[in-house]
């Protein structure tokens, strides 16, 4: 049996509220650089400390052991999506960073403004990497002059310097594609095609993407150094079941980023605008307490710092985020989940595949025998190791969701 | 998906250098007998704490949860290889721990000499558990009198006391059969057939086993006591993706005892001949560094005490090994995991499913604040309880030969 049709089996209606808190990149590493603490070890947390004497820990695995996830994978484990089952695309990724609202069924590719020569070879795929304004007129003039392609309304999103966004918006349309991109330069640009030549409808969305080619190509032909494009992780938005058809929960997202948003909205959360700070998210989670039965909380910082690999900005930024817990906790929730959505050690600067600390709290997460929340406290706690697309299940669990399977 | 695949698509050249250090039946218990305390807790391991408080720290479930692996799956897992995935028979195993060079498609059984009566009756299954000498004596002879069974090659290898291995060498051969062997006293020797009737490969290795058997017995007709044989786990080599297909690694295997070098060659590895020693492999190791990307090395001596129920002398053997660490960390490895393939605790005097623990040293382990490597310390460090069949997937990550799993 998939065992998400047999937790849906078991679940059953209750009033009680759920928190997601997910500090991006939370988790770190001890090496000797940083005197072999790590940012979440030696900050002064005493709102988090307070927790970890009533709560359970334990570690992630966000995806599989020794694979390190982008933030896609890392947050779908967190909303219990499996992130090898559920894979979304570069493009999708890459439209719901720039704040797009992708509806089921869209087509959307990430895009570079590029240097073609006369004959059409890709002399430089970043066009000399102009600058995000340059990139904002040319999207601004696509957008004026490029409606549609063929059936299929055209959506054209700038982004950072020679970056934008292309989104196919119609009806019969699939990804993935092959790439409209040479990858390197030297060549001209590749007919972007169907990866499965069976499927009529890559095979419909490549000849729109053609198409849109043949419409965009001539208005910035005589640009320069953007006179072309390239395609790639040209993907649709699946269709996935929300959080409330799997799990039965109103969700609703305070998030910041867009990426995150999106993310959100992917498994159907409702996204709540507004909260600029941690400490604005977490009022404006006070005021909507009644309105939803889940909520996602993310705070980007600690990621941000991790990649920098600046070990005291990242404890600076846990600090910051512990003294505004308070305001969390006015109205408590009956479930609380506080981790990352993988590990951004400082010292690799990046995302990592280390498993990341989680602390659940609930009047029946039991306590540890932990003071502190840390990566060494959680190697020692109740919850032990685990794959994080089963944290929302212990998160059920501990909202009294699931009725007792078997006699 | 796969998660092979999953794991391959991911996969990046590196230069890293990876080694897998394998204490063979490491694992011990903590029992009243031995003042509570393991042999690796007891013992003075002056490195191996040096590289504890560097590294992370785990422990391994060889197989699946309470099975007891022998040194086939043992070192499978080691190697990536899921040993409930990746069966390899016993008569395939025996010959590569006699050292036989097996070739994919070959198929080997493990047989005894025994005693038969006039009737063709099995009297005694071990032919009065002959000397070694009396065997090899017997393979002898059978080797100069059979050289082939059809148009198979057949090769006739003495073991310990009554043991010898058969191998047939030709085309379209294929395992397993059914035991030529019947398992007790007082029986005729059953005719080893097809496990699968519908396999056309079987069937002529079943008859290439009959063949042999008329050739054979009269052979040995008059002899007394051992006037027959058994043929049982009837298997064939098979065609393993090697180390270097699944993993991009190229693999050397530095081992002392046949059975060791059997199963790395089984997967490809290179096999280093010379060192007799664990000072004399670590020596070769720091030869050959730039010639391979994964070395494999393999002390023995851990696990022969444990089988001896020898605490001391596991002790010993430990400290023995800890002495020679220096010799390796000549030139680090980027990569260092040590563990065994199994445990071997003293109290068992044999294999155990007892999760042996792993010490793994890299820029990237982090450390796991334990001062030292032990069974009881590996219980609290951040890999946790997971898998064999994951370690190279953890030693792959620390080397960065993975790339990040979506946007």
């Amino acid at each position: 049996m998939n065992l998400d049709d047999f937790y849906s089996k078991l679940t059953i209606p209750t009033k009680a509220k759920l928190a997601l808190v997910v500090l991006d990149g939370l988790g770190d590493l001890a090496t000797a650089e940083q005197g072999f603490l790590t940012p979440l070890e030696a900050a002064t947390t005493p709102n988090l400390d307070a927790l970890a004497r009533v709560g359970a820990q334990g570690r992630m695995i966000p995806v599989a052991p020794g694979v390190t996830p982008g933030s896609g994978p890392g947050h779908l484990g967190l909303f219990g999506y499996d992130p090898i089952e559920y894979q979304v695309g570069r493009g999708v990724i890459e439209a719901l960073g720039l704040g797009v609202e992708l509806q089921a069924g869209d087509v959307a590719a990430r895009a570079n403004f590029c240097t073609l020569d006369a004959k059409g070879i890709v002399t430089d795929r970043r066009a000399g990497r102009i600058a995000t304004e340059v990139t904002e007129e040319l999207c601004a003039l696509l957008t004026r002059k490029v409606k549609t392609a063929g059936d299929a309304e055209v959506i054209i999103r700038p982004g950072k310097g020679h970056r934008f966004v292309v989104i196919f918006r119609g009806k019969g349309l699939e990804g993935p594609l092959t790439d409209a991109d040479p990858n390197r330069e030297g060549l001209p640009i590749p007919t972007a095609g169907p990866t499965n030549p069976k499927s009529v409808k890559q095979k419909k969305s490549a000849a729109l993407v053609a198409q849109f080619y043949q419409q965009a190509l001539p208005i910035i032909a005589r640009r320069k150094p953007a006179n072309g494009f390239l395609l790639r992780g040209i993907a649709h938005q699946p269709a996935i079941a929300t959080v409330e058809e799997r799990y039965g929960l109103r969700a609703a997202c305070l998030a910041v980023y867009p990426m995150y948003k999106g993310l959100a909205q992917l498994v159907g959360m409702k996204k709540i605008e507004g909260p600029q700070t941690i400490a604005e998210q977490f009022r404006r989670y006070v005021a909507e307490y009644d309105h939803f039965d889940y909520f996602f909380i993310h705070f980007k910082y600690t990621d941000m710092h991790g990649e920098d690999g600046n070990f005291e900005a990242k404890k600076k930024a846990i600090e910051d985020f512990d003294a505004t817990l308070p305001i969390l906790l006015e109205k408590r929730p009956d479930v609380l989940a506080i981790t990352g959505d993988h590990s951004t050690p400082c010292a690799l600067k990046g995302h990592s595949w280390h498993p990341q600390p989680v602390l659940l709290v609930s009047a029946y997460s039991g306590w540890d025998k932990l003071e502190r929340f840390t990566e060494t406290g959680a190697n020692l706690g109740s919850l032990g190791v685990f794959e994080s697309k089963y944290l929302i299940r212990l998160m059920q669990a501990n909202a009294r969701m699931f009725d007792k399977f078997g006699a």
